[in-house]
């Protein structure tokens, strides 16, 4: 759900008349990213430097400094970068089996080898301006699940007036909850199991909004 | 739930006759934890030094040094102190009640200042010191709640063999998901909406465990 990739793929030649406006800054900022995933991976937070991401960038350390400042900003920006994508939630056909999917992609990249998404969250508590992107991230990626919820609303799975984010929220809290504080062993069911929890909750109410004060309908 | 306090409450007189043994080095420990907490609200991790400590505590800096080791020695104790008392889970009769009762005992502990409780959840993405002592603060935690469960069960209100600590985590994990890690503005009713979701999908089956493969039973 969050692993970030390159945000602006350039092709391997360049196009031949006109010069794209912000080729080369899009290519820098790629480059740089990319050496902020890596020693992130490799060292952490504590061993992120501007320094040795510019070495690894190949970039100079004067721009790196200057476009970033920081390597908070670097974070932020490497988490900014991930909702630049066309991420699309999983489409199985039924809501326990779309949040289990779900569930199943941030297991999957919590324990991803480079831990690259568990060490960003590390870092948001370290700085503010990670934690900030950091939740931009979230709240760009929850909203881009509410479709998750409408298709099992119009479906007639759940019902109307469901509160999706709160629903969403539910399904895959105990997934973070215990994959980044408790830090509990893997657990297989854990994706299949929250999901669930959060299908039979929803469809007994838990997540109906009351309904609107209007005297249209009875 | 976890905002740790003094977990050797010594009398403000000493016995008359005989010493207690460890009298001195609890009253140590006393002085020194109460330093890494004032120090910890007031400047975070960062702030956070053995010396600042011993001169706080009164406490010469050798014995802060040969007794806690480092800054994550520190905090680390700080967390198993707080499994030294009687903290007992709320008990209002039903399990929704208990439930939006345990989880508002966290967001008062989260939106407390000093944050110590925020501080010390930070920590443990610092020191493994500090992160193993704060799962095992948290385990100490869901086992003493798991009563809250076989209550309800005994009630009749949720199905027999509903596995407790999956409910348990399904309760708090929406408090802890959006209190530390997506940091969402104060919700007042976060901790009642928590509760009554995860008592809506216990009632429907969500936490119960399989039979088991017996005979005596049909």
């Amino acid at each position: 759900m969050v692993t970030p990739t390159d945000s602006e793929p350039e092709g391997t030649r360049p196009p031949p008349a006109r010069r794209r406006p912000g080729g080369r800054t899009a290519r820098i900022r790629t480059q740089v990213l990319d050496a902020v995933r890596a020693e992130l991976g490799e060292h952490g937070y504590d061993g992120l430097t501007m320094d040795a991401v510019a070495a690894r960038s190949g970039v100079h350390r004067t721009t790196v400094y200057r476009r970033w400042g920081d390597v908070g900003g670097l974070l932020a920006d490497v988490l900014d970068a991930a909702s630049d994508d066309d991420w699309q939630p999983p489409d199985t056909g039924s809501l326990e089996g779309d949040l289990a999917a779900l569930n199943q992609e941030i297991q999957t990249a919590m324990a991803a080898q480079p831990p690259i998404m568990a060490a960003l969250i590390a870092a948001s508590f370290r700085s503010e301006k990670a934690a900030d992107a950091q939740q931009r991230l979230w709240e760009d990626r929850y909203a881009r699940c509410e479709i998750v919820v409408s298709r099992a609303v119009r479906r007639g799975d759940i019902p109307p007036r469901t509160d999706a984010r709160r629903l969403l929220i539910a399904a895959t809290a105990p997934l973070y909850h215990q994959l980044v504080l408790l830090r509990t062993p893997h657990d297989p069911q854990l994706p299949g199991h929250a999901a669930r929890t959060a299908v039979l909750a929803a469809a007994a109410g838990a997540f109906a909004e009351p309904e609107p004060p209007s005297a249209d309908d009875t």
